[in-house]
């Protein structure tokens, strides 16, 4: 850690501040220049509030040397983490260390019929695993919420029916308890920061799909993960989902250096949702193509038997048919970047 | 609402388009241009699901005309909401429609001594609320993550002591029930979209005060504030606290034009929280004048009596001498303003 | 056009609005709604100021239905643009329509012994046009600021060498006249919106390399490439290199989703420039193989022989045996994908 | 300057690193920490080309410890800068250190009896200076481009009518010669990093109002100024202008934090355009007392007889009527504030 001192300051004050980080058990290297004075703080500064020293009288500004994540960091894990994702118990779709998934489904589940026949249409092509949402954070008050308990149990129905792992989104704490038989828990962008529910789930045993959060960095996002991790659940995908900018002809701007960035600072498997980055049909082929080419370890594809009228984002959707198509191309480039689909 | 078409679709689809809004109880108006067709839907839209719209074959896009907020929308309620706060019961401070509310204390409640201390002292200045946090959102697991339940209390003695009201945030909806004593509720710009809370907290009777998301346009801002009034709770205070920019200079950027547009389209209070727009205690005054100046309703700011020991924020917090200073120019400038501090 | 009307508004108004555009010979279709009234203007109103109606006393609101540029406007020109770029009027390289273009070479050009060693490097890799700076825009006066005049000199140089087209950046409508030996002239992110640069440009007859500002729209890219193409010059490559967002792991955004969006709405060839946009070396591979999956019809690419003593710009350039190894695998892809490098 | 290496690096290379610097003038201090070793590069290193360090291959980042602008910077010029501003010889309005400027007058200057009147109403409501676009950059080829020469002309009509001093933009270095007689030239926010163009002006005699650029940080914003400067021309106005983000009900969000950054930073005068970061008319009274308040010299605001008629941007514009009721605001709060108009 560095920390850059104000133009002026005494040699008393430095002394003090030097005695101060020596106390708590770090080394301080002091360099003069002709208009600044910097120390260097030696040690493992991970736990050192920066804001606290940037607000020390004789401190101008603060700079962080390593990385404040630890157990998400490839340095001290240098192997992909690969997560086994049973389903139900049977079977199992595998993520990461050269396994790519592909996890389809509608935005909502809506009804047994709808979600055991989208279930059934993505398994032909080739999908690793379902997607559905019980739970639906909506930003109006008027619109479709979800079908909560029963959507999870339709899942469930049609995980049997399939065989295909489940993957649904919680949005509160206080759901926890139903999400005991449920494969992969997935929280939603707007929960990225959730800190209480992170440290829940770092204590289940659970798979979990972490979104980044739309106007999220890349280490606040691995820091999410780092709450997970340290609560003692190794198990965490990292999905990329678009970042807001300025640009309005795409609902969000897709982060695709966002993946290889990820990939080499961490060990954990990364996937991307083409279908909220983009917010339109049309783009789910060329954004999920690029995924695969960027070196993404899955996508998670919304499909829709009649997007028109899906209860909620059914613009994003594409139909079972579109996304066989999709998927032919999905699954060669797959298989030219070498990895297996499993 | 206005649909516009896709090049080349035939009338009959348009005409069975036309007739499913007439049979949601709309009137349809069509124009067809020389590329273009469009169709005005005409009632109370706020309801349809735009995303749904979208998705339909024959539909290139889709745009609103009327907001899709109601409770909160000036149009319906033209004059300003007045919020009282009462201090546990005792008195009550005012905020919206010409009162003024400063909002100070530290970030983390530390100890009694402390916050009854900075209490004193901000009362002595002038503020006419306290706040201080007991559940603290930190960005990572290794940091002080506030007192709990335990801060709580001391808010009360602090409360008890100096007379005035608190403000504090809760951070999940399990923790509501500690919440019952305590005068304004505060919730994060990370939980400004965390909607089964504020649906929670549009259940009870206490002042909510809700912080904008630090990536939320205005108009998800003031859905999130439907989501409160429209659960029968019509006391909502709305804070600019910075959004997220590519400037890295400020922590964040101050939305300055937010202040006035909010006050336009709707009846809340507005307050702006410049320790955590800018993240430096010498902007401080210069952003409280500028918010009172653009119409701010009230200000929310940082005070600790020792910055650089502070267990969280220290940085951008100012001492109460500090503060007594910057209160003596925003007391001026509100009253040059025609409101009164109360 | 849609015309969104104030509440209120009494019909002798409305009336006088609407003669107002039937005299600039366009249709007016009037829904009248519960709170709002709008007008849809029928015609070619690419040419009717936005910014102008919206000042209309009695307008709440203006929205397009049609985009506002023409010519490079897929709809009116369905087929790709092929771009064929004569080597100073021997062979060829071209762009477009299943012709993919890697255009390689050093940030600025130096001096002869750099630029010729490395156009020979790149060629042998399979670059099919070459690429230095001989103006250098520099945020900082103290930055070197290239060779100007002697730059473009030592271009020609190596293209004599090597047979290999040459693509430089063009600072400013004075220094045309040095372009005229000049293959393919760039428009920097920095002189997106150097409007008297792009009329100028249109009136050569050269192919011009076009990047997106920083922090431009799509839209207003391809507003930048009409002023271009309305002056009479066809042949116009757009180069997606990175937006400004908030995220600082990568010194741009690469936004992917322009390359397919770009592609469906224009006719022109697109092509991405991964070391701008990442500012790391170690991402140009990814985000190259990203971008031939999403659909580019080019790469551009940094390449220096000794990238930390490059007199601009070194820490984003790869050297030629990282080049080389690079484009083993887009030379694979863009195969697989069906494109040719010619 | 802080160089941090890569984990690992021998004791050789880092001592050949040390020695370049030592070779370069300045002094090298080793930190050698756990994980990390960095070494602190002491002496005037603004002349050091950050990215050529960056590249060196045991390199793993570089931080600036001192700001690479000099001549802008207040540390070696603690007095504000006052610019005078001579109306065509006569006269003078004064901007910084405690004088404040109103600088108002339409968009586009479009005939005499227009720019004469306006020039009129705005002296008359107390403006300092008259504005008026004679070469406007247009994003669409197809809309008013300005009146060139002719409109340059009329401009010192309106002078020679009122007496105040006219400020008009530059959009090309080689209409340079046409600015002769012009009291102030501003530089639009598209400009801002048109270096050709800054280093030209940086040689004439006469002030310059430069714009900030739409996404450009406010780093970057005082090394265009430094360009300027460091050409011989001491005499530039800063002018925030709103930056792009994704809020869409304003067209551009105005940065009020730049004001007292800037004012901190620079010595520079600072002046706020309301009319271009709101985009609408209804804000320009809350956004110029914010900008008052907040700590500018001044404010460029946009004016028109008949917003709806104007040939560009008229939907920002504030009639006279408008303008003078928001000009008794604004001379009452610089007033309250302890400046002076003149």
């Amino acid at each position: 850690m560095i920390v850059i001192l104000k133009q002026g300051v005494n040699d008393q004050k430095i002394q003090e501040l030097v005695s101060r980080f020596e106390q708590m058990g770090f080394s301080c290297h002091k360099s003069r220049g002709e208009h600044t004075t910097i120390l260097g703080i030696i040690g493992d500064t991970s736990r050192v509030d920066i804001e606290a020293v940037r607000a020390i009288e004789i401190v101008e500004d603060v700079k962080r040397v390593s990385e404040p994540y630890k157990t998400v960091n490839r340095k001290f894990h240098p192997e992909d983490t690969v997560i086994s994702v049973p389903a139900g118990g049977r079977g199992a779709a595998k993520i990461g260390g050269g396994h790519f998934a592909v996890i389809a489904g509608p935005c909502s589940v809506e009804n047994e019929e709808q979600i055991v026949a989208i279930a059934r249409e993505v398994k032909k092509s080739g999908a690793t695993m379902l997607r559905g949402g019980a739970f639906k954070p909506r930003t109006s008050p008027y619109s479709f919420q979800g079908l909560h308990e029963e959507g999870l149990k339709l899942l469930k129905t049609a995980r049997k029916e399939t065989g295909l792992p489940i993957v649904t989104e919680i949005m509160d704490l206080s759901h926890l308890e139903y999400f005991d038989d449920i494969d992969v828990i997935q929280v939603g962008a707007r929960n990225m920061q959730n800190f209480e529910l992170l440290k829940a789930l770092g204590h289940t045993g659970k798979p979990i799909l972490l979104k980044r959060g739309l106007a999220n960095t890349i280490e606040e996002f691995l820091m999410s993960a780092e709450y997970i991790m340290s609560g003692g659940n190794a198990q965490v995908i990292l999905c990329e989902r678009g970042i807001r900018t300025f640009e309005t002809m795409t609902r969000n701007t897709l982060d695709i250096s966002a993946v290889p960035v990820l990939k080499r600072v961490s060990h954990l498997p990364v996937i991307v949702d083409p279908s909220h980055a983009a917010g339109l049909p049309w783009l789910i082929e060329p954004l999920s193509k690029a995924s695969v080419a960027a070196g993404a370890d899955g996508l998670m594809i919304e499909v829709h038997n009649d997007p028109s009228c899906a209860l909620s984002d059914g613009s994003q959707s594409i139909t079972p048919a579109q996304f066989d198509a999709v998927m032919g191309r999905i699954k060669a480039l797959v298989s030219f970047e070498g990895k297996k689909m499993s």
